[in-house]
């Protein structure tokens, strides 16, 4: 286990922006930096831009890399914690490479890397849930929905490094297209993505709704012009948002049965901008789906943490590897 | 750790029969006795039916209760393996009844007591997948559907000892009303009693089928009865079993796209009588609901052990206790 006695830096790597954080050994998050992820550079790699926004959040605090025990990168895709190989993240254009060598060449200090929803469901565990959530499953609804899973105190990987697809399993059996290539996957049902569409099928057969008046373009409606929405009652966003809450609170009771989770805790954009609107639909349904002797004592909640949890999972995931 | 000097003995509550077994420290099982769990005489109680198969399994062998380093009783219901209360075992009329204390009396032995499931799937993982299967689920198709989990080696219980209920999993939005109570589980599309009412909704349909041949009561088709049916190519059956084994398929591939297991293990009555023809329809449905990244690797196959399943899991209970 290593000690930190300085600081390290973790980096969440988002398809739209790259966030890097310096946290102490208090596990203050004390320097923040952000970039776009896609540069306009032309010859100006990810790798590039990974270093530039540590270094920033590094001279922001005027402190410099060899201050650094280690860094943690966060990655939106399928990777190998071990051989540190990034698998597939579409969203970043990576297949089959090793990120974490060039960082580590650069900054001369130890990297991991870890799948980013299993970051933030470290975050959640060791910072929110760990006194009364021994097992536990975080979903996070934004754009996708995706999943990360506690066992006993520990981050559940699976054999392939891949546990967590939440929002590729097969909710309706006629249902819409998937990224995946599948479809009806709970992706396509309960994420801002499956909202929207939802959303802009009512608008088309002729329902009035806010949200034309909310946004410019209707095909991509962001989580705070939801809020808004809801807000002002908007009878067609309410309907398309109680939809994929009830789909969220099937999963919820259908994983309370399997797996008897002690919590079960909501997190992504669409949960920190409209999860209070949803969290008692998304409880009333699982309540309803699953078994009495299970659904005792399951704690269903907010993670409070946002963007936090990912870099606090780093965090505690550098503490403990 | 217990150490097993002479002999334990492992006993199979079901709503059916009792077995109890004897099993000497090299994990054979040396002995085995069964009884009706209902007795015919007025003041007999459960207790004493099994107290006399485990005396009748020792006294086939000439040994005696003395010999016997503990007791392990495998229940189908809920319960705390910590306080050896019986929440609820319906099959068995047990409520909120410490089961083990009247055996551990009269034996003057410890008695540990353990979900059905569970016991069965420790057997499986213990005999049968421990080399290959770290993270394993095993499903127990027959009158119901049940299944066991174990993560990272270790059987996994969940808060209320109440993990693996993935009979009562909601697969169909509107479908059969089940026992406990919702509609559309699991068990009234994929168990044998989901089997038997298709079939038989069939033939009020006017479809013919051998199975009114095959047996004088349709309205309790006997997985044996299925076997001779699907051997014979009798279409009704083939169809209605079909239909099981994609459900059953379904639900594997979104436990792997969740979970991401090394192992999903099939057993119970209706997996030993038809499961080599379900496991193709399984595996087929299982590898296109899941994520190519989830299904690589993942070996699912049907138990071998069948009633030993639960009788060596007892022993792998017991020798980890």
């Amino acid at each position: 286990m290593p000690e930190i006695k300085n600081y390290i830096a973790v980096v969440d790597l988002g398809g739209t922006k790259i966030l890097s954080a310096i946290i102490n050994q208090n596990s203050e998050i004390i320097s923040i930096a952000k970039k776009s992820t896609k540069s306009k550079k032309k010859n100006e790699t990810i790798f590039d831009r990974i270093i530039q926004t540590i270094e920033e959040a590094l001279a922001a605090k005027n402190l410099n890399s060899s201050q650094l025990d280690g860094i943690v990168l966060g990655i939106p895709g399928s990777l190998n914690p071990e051989t540190r190989i990034v698998n597939l993240a579409p969203n970043l254009g990576l297949k089959n490479v090793n990120v974490a060598e060039p960082i580590e060449k650069h900054f001369n200090t130890k990297v991991l890397i870890e799948n980013d929803a299993n970051l933030g469901t470290l975050g959640i565990y060791h910072f929110e849930g760990k006194e009364k959530c021994k097992n536990l499953i975080a979903l996070f609804v934004g754009t996708g929905v995706g999943a990360g899973i506690i066992i006993n105190g520990e981050l559940y990987r699976g054999k392939n490094f891949s546990a967590g697809e939440i929002g590729h399993i097969k909710v309706r059996e006629k249902g819409y297209k998937c990224g995946c290539g599948n479809y009806g996957c709970l992706e396509t049902e309960a994420s801002r993505t499956a909202i929207t569409r939802i959303i802009n099928e009512e608008i088309k057969k002729g329902k009035k709704s806010l949200i034309t008046k909310l946004t410019e373009d209707t095909k991509v409606i962001k989580s705070g012009i939801l809020a808004q929405a809801i807000k002002k009652k908007d009878k067609v966003t309410i309907k398309a948002v109680n939809y994929a809450a009830e789909e969220l609170g099937l999963v919820t009771g259908n994983l309370i049965n399997m797996f008897d989770f002690d919590c079960v805790v909501f997190a992504g954009g669409v949960m920190e901008a409209i999860g209070n609107f949803m969290l008692p639909v998304i409880k009333e349904k699982a309540k309803e789906t699953a078994l009495k002797s299970n659904y005792k004592n399951t704690k269903i909640f907010i993670s409070h943490l946002k963007d936090d949890a990912a870099l606090l999972g780093g965090y505690a995931l550098f503490k403990n590897s």
